[in-house]
């Protein structure tokens, strides 16, 4: 039995990037080597807005990247004629309801003092805007320290 | 260094609300004002049903949760003629659907006292049947205790 | 108020399951049984792959599950023109989006030893691949010991 003793919390941000899908886990662990400390527990990964969603997915092969972004296209398309909230660009509302489906957070358990992901599974960013910007996360580590 | 030893939970009750996404961050902080005594942690919202889903987005304009439902019945229409299970009514099986790609539970950070979530980000219900009556969450808050 | 002390991990395997949505509540508990010496907590449960997810929905009415089938191949179809990751076969990239649309965990309360679901609540398992094979879920419990 281990013990939960350990929160730890830090805000980064995300570089900007271009509209689609982007492998992100290098770039969150960069920043956040406090993973190693722990024996057992999380990695909670929270995203600040409300254009942008965090999902895990396939971390080899770009293409499933670039056919995520065409089916979320296809799947929430832009100028729909029941849009009501289009002052902020055809792009704005399909990213508040692409974000919706992937959704705000993750929570990645951590084994001895690693991300305990399968072996083809990375963090996703989905960038929904044109222009998004750089982009906040909240990172929260907690479990057992080591 | 954080101490992580505080763990809090209750069942609350939402209001009976209409077909549609609603804003309802206010109804959730009233009930639970624990989240001041909490340094660094986490509020857990968990919905107890299958019908009805959460997820955080835009907290200003009420058209993008006009919009949200728009999308939603377009993506996931009622009436379709592979659906089987179509006793409770044609808003049923559409709302089953929905609130699995909203999901069940929110998992929003606490630092000092206070959800960090992100300037435009509000708790929304998606309330996907017609009838859907009082909804039943499990908040649970946990973290360090100041 | 609770003391938060306690944390259990274990990795588990999922029997081999066909393409389709299945109810996992019971293979999952048989698994961990260490809930029941948590008073107040969480079980949290992540799937270690990326074309198969998790959600939460109707434990009763099995037509609900062929529904979340029928309607999730409609949504996300199979072979579309702008698909470039096609070399897996055609339910491969499909049971990306799918799974990334479902999510890859669950944050399930845990109150008096036993899972707080709903009365109408299961563990889904999405197997979205032909033959997706056993399936491996990182199975963490967390909260006050009783």
């Amino acid at each position: 039995m281990a013990k939960l003793d350990y929160i730890f919390q830090k805000e980064i941000k995300l570089k900007a990037k271009s509209r689609g899908f982007h492998l992100v886990t290098d770039e969150v662990l960069q920043q956040i080597s406090e993973i190693k400390e722990v024996s057992v527990g999380f990695l909670q990964v929270f995203i600040k807005h409300t254009s942008a969603g965090l999902t895990i997915n396939e971390n080899a092969d770009p293409t499933v990247r670039d056919d995520f972004e065409s089916h979320f296209n296809k799947m929430v398309p832009e100028d729909q004629p029941y849009y009501k909230h289009t002052l902020e660009g055809s792009d704005d509302m399909p990213a508040h309801i692409k974000a919706a489906l992937l959704g705000t957070s993750l929570q990645i358990p951590i084994t001895n003092g690693r991300l305990n992901l399968g072996t083809w599974q990375g963090i996703y960013l989905g960038e929904h805007r044109d222009h998004g910007g750089s982009r906040k996360l909240v990172l929260t580590i907690y479990g057992e320290k080591k």
